[in-house]
């Protein structure tokens, strides 16, 4: 059987910067090269990052991507890399008139094939998601090409992401021309559980199509959005060859054993049935007809699968690390209370960006206890975090003497007076804002607008009170094995008090959350059924949950819809976050007017 | 020729609340029989008000839907009313099996014929809009049938909204079949001029079909949208014969002369090519063949137009409004500087829920001028709302005791004082907190985050700050002219020094807004330009715009972004609002434990 070598270039681009990712291109290339590859795979609209949402609506922007592509082809060639063919996404146009309703300038979400200087050929995304964080329809046209290439008498189709999912369309076209390989570039974002899926949606596919299979996915954060990584090849047979690392950048280089290509089926197009009512062009090409002389293949590596809190925690470290950085931001800032939130969230915020660069500020109230202040200086001295105290009694009798506050109004004046002392110390010092509520609170509305909500980038708004916990231990666990995404302290860089004291907003004397809330076990399991599992009211009491407490949290929840949607983005490990679940990107690099 | 009375019902629902809205179409069917009409048409998805968004997703909602429907043809029949025929929109589900990708439970923007206690007939928007405000691939699977019934020897045929914008589909179909009149229930949200060209489609697509149409649209406020009522009655030439008010609930009668149906053609089923690549069954039914003995028609109404201020007025009073009614509030509170934008606003508020509703706060601070206070005063006195004086400099100085702020973070801190006033006094006594902030500001990124940004409702976040000037001097001359849009103020109620005098942010000693912005009469052109016409860098300065002054504004509005997106929802007056423009509902009266 003819041999190849592919590489998977699992990597994190930056959404808009296209000179950047366009460099990242001809690094990873080159490496791949080094390595002996016969054809390097990138990951979905690998050259504009993904998701760009509005930007494809721009013409300029399209133009821009077009311009790279072709621009990228010829830097490869100039830099000795043109003979390695090249699959990368990007984003390009349709020839569609306009008509109403379809997205302006019709957009494409593409990919092309790069060999010796040019663009060989072009296809694009057939099946559209528009579910869950994904909005296609809005922003992209169908594509209708599936290009299929003898690269050294191998038949190599080429699918993007969504066509996987969906039956029909390109993997059923591969399969009725024949191909050896399909190779599929995706940015599929993480949830928790969620590589389990991938891996056996490869398997079904590839069997489906009758080919191995080369899965390339993104890694990285980009707002709400983490991707992972955990790129996948599968033989014929769906059996796993190898596998690339979970949130990391690498090369995931693979020798197969694949059929030769069918030598009476010359280059040419013809027209497919894609079994969804449509039909697809499949276009056949040679880059190289013989299959390469026999060499000795490489081991295939499977990197070993995180447990579910490492998959978790490396998300969220993830996720801030790239939300900071991709925004040009230098350092972080959050209020810390001596509570197991804001515990937590300065943990990630250290092993995201490094202690040196997280300042913590110690807002003591005159309802603050006495572990408030001596717990949170554990933690400054465990992690070596920059730190500050500002006391805010003296502010709130100020607003006291002003206006007659009770109640909810009175706590909310206090979490607020905090909020916006760490958004003037931003304004001042550049710091971005890390807000501290998690998940179980937000969706209860057990938080205040304005206040704990206000800020730039929320780590821990998609996880729950319980996971909250479980988190930290899992963190204080590690204190000594370091990683790329685990800053090297020595000893455990959360305090134990902040873990096992009972939780209190303390903004009353003798606060605490059961006052408001039922316990968070109770709570938990209750809004990860409703919200994460969307059951209705009938089918949660069906499941065991308690009638009353049913009613209770899903007034609550419901009610706190307004709240929720001003709260700062976060990383999102859930398949649902809150009620809505739209992604709203906000970050990218790509200005009309560049250099500015 | 056959005779027919058709009665629109242009009326505003409220999301999610079934009960009421049902109650409003027994009332308005009542009223259709009583002025002696042969059939009443409501608008698109009326029964459970537009748009319900994520709502239909939960099929204990859908549930709700298809039997408050069942229910509203038992009551009609019940109160006597059954023999009156109801064209009503609600949302449905299809049966369709579940796939990938495809809205959960596959509901259905669905419209039926209720007629002598039964639901004689079920159909469906087919072209669903995916574009702008609209979502609806997320939301709904598409309808497939199109029902054509005989009344009174007229072949009446039934089309949803979206159906009449997209060529192919069910008006296709209705020429196809032969209608005699085509009934099309809408909700379609107001925009600037949008009234042209809701004339121009419905005068198009009655001569295409070769039919009599008749345009039934929502009125009222739902968040961002405002639905500006405007139906239309066209005969079959495309002639304009009947038209409702504007931003006004109103019951449309016009009689009409139609052609008689075909005898040949009978009750049953056939299929038509849609020609967009599907096919709509035809479903012919009878519920009376002999046309009713000749009738003196009453002669049809055309409301006045209003011209485009009066238009953009009425549109922000009856979004405020409705805002603040369908939500549940009973006041309003808001900062009162002096200045045009709160004068405007206040001025708004007050037509909207009354001057003795409308709570202003004066907050004066170190920087404050003279006529600040005077000019505030002075629109307390003309419109007898409620006001308080609550100088901030002494908790203004309290922070600065804490933390050393300089330069923006100064001027933020005076702009989030107030804020936080305002938001306090809200969670103290109920009121709704209205924001100022008007477009050009907004997108410009000319705001505080957490300050002046700060609150539940921005009326004029879609209006250019001269469109304040000229709705300022408008609102004046319509003093004594009182409407159920406008206020009986006996003189004008905005003072003449708040329009005329100089722009200031006064968060600095002399501040000007033109130090940190050009003039406004050029900005404003700028940002329509490229906000709402989304015209680039290059077609701006095509367009004639300085190429330096186009190369600030659009790195202003781009890095702006994210503020805006913490933007309280406001009404949208224009195409597109900011570089985003999602349509993102907070206000439902639907839960899943309705009572609580």
């Amino acid at each position: 059987m003819p041999q190849l070598r592919i590489a998977l270039a699992q990597t994190n681009p930056v959404v808009g910067d296209l000179t950047a990712n366009a460099d990242k291109l001809i690094e990873w290339a080159r490496e791949a090269s080094a390595r002996g590859a016969h054809l390097v795979v990138f990951t979905e609209m690998f050259l504009t990052g993904y998701p760009v949402e509005d930007l494809v609506l721009r013409s300029s922007f399209v133009d821009a991507s077009v311009a790279a592509l072709t621009s990228a082809a010829e830097r490869l060639q100039a830099e000795g890399l043109g003979d390695l063919p090249v699959v990368v996404g990007y984003v390009d146009r349709s020839g569609v008139a306009p008509r109403v309703g379809q997205p302006k300038g019709a957009p494409l979400d593409a990919a092309a094939l790069l060999h010796r200087g040019h663009v060989v050929t072009r296809t694009a995304k057939h099946h559209l998601p528009n579910y869950g964080v994904f909005d296609e329809y809005r922003y992209f046209v169908r594509g209708d090409r599936m290009p299929i290439f003898r690269l050294h008498g191998v038949d190599v189709a080429i699918a993007v992401c969504e066509d996987l999912w969906q039956d029909g369309g390109p993997v059923l076209a591969a399969g009725q021309a024949g191909a050896g390989l399909l190779v599929v570039p995706n940015a599929s974002p993480y949830e928790r559980e969620k590589d389990d899926v991938r891996l056996a949606l490869c398997a079904s596919r590839a069997r489906e199509a009758g080919c191995a299979l080369a899965y390339a996915n993104q890694v990285g954060g980009q707002d709400e959005l983490i991707f992972d990584g955990d790129s996948i090849v599968v033989g014929a047979d769906g059996e796993l060859i190898s596998r690339a690392a979970q949130f990391r950048e690498e090369l995931l280089v693979t020798d197969l054993d694949l059929p030769a290509a069918d030598p009476e089926a010359r280059p040419g197009s013809f027209p497919v049935d894609a079994g969804d009512g449509t039909t697809i062009t499949v276009e056949r090409l040679e880059l190289s007809a013989d299959p390469l002389p026999p060499y000795e293949p490489e081991p295939p590596v499977v990197a070993p699968r995180l447990d579910d809190l490492e998959e978790v925690y490396s998300a969220l470290v993830l996720g801030v690390r790239d939300y900071v950085t991709k925004n040009g931001f230098h350092s972080v800032i959050l209020g810390l209370s001596g509570g197991i939130d804001s515990a937590l969230t300065a943990t990630i915020a250290a092993d995201a960006v490094g202690p040196d660069r997280v300042h913590v500020v110690l807002m003591p109230s005159r309802h603050s206890s006495e572990h408030s202040i001596s717990d949170a200086r554990d933690l400054v001295e465990r992690q070596g975090v920059n730190s500050r105290l500002v006391p805010i009694e003296g502010i709130v009798d100020s607003f006291e003497n002003e206006v007659d506050l009770h109640g909810l109004a009175a706590e909310n004046l206090q979490a607020r007076v905090r909020g916006m002392l760490l958004m003037g110390l931003s304004n001042e010092h550049g710091h971005l804002v890390l807000t501290t509520g998690n998940k179980s609170e937000l969706a209860t509305g057990y938080s205040t607008l304005y206040g704990d909500s206000a800020g730039g980038f929320a780590p821990i708004k998609d996880v729950l009170k319980t996971t909250v916990w479980a988190l930290s231990r899992w963190r204080n666990s590690q204190a000594g094995h370091p990683s790329d995404l685990l800053h090297p302290f020595p000893t455990p860089p959360i305090p134990e008090n902040s873990i096992t004291k009972e939780p209190s907003a303390e903004l009353r004397p003798g606060q605490r959350d059961t006052d408001s809330l039922p316990p968070y076990d109770v709570l938990d399991h209750l809004l990860s059924d409703y919200v994460e599992r969307d059951m209705g009211k009938a089918g949660l009491v069906a499941a065991g949950h308690d009638p009353d407490l049913v009613a209770r949290v899903i007034r609550l929840v419901d009610i706190a819809e307004y709240k929720r949607r001003q709260y700062p983005p976060g990383p999102k490990i859930t398949p649902k976050n809150f009620g809505r679940d739209r992604r709203l990107p906000i970050t990218n690099r790509w200005r009309e007017t560049p250099g500015n």
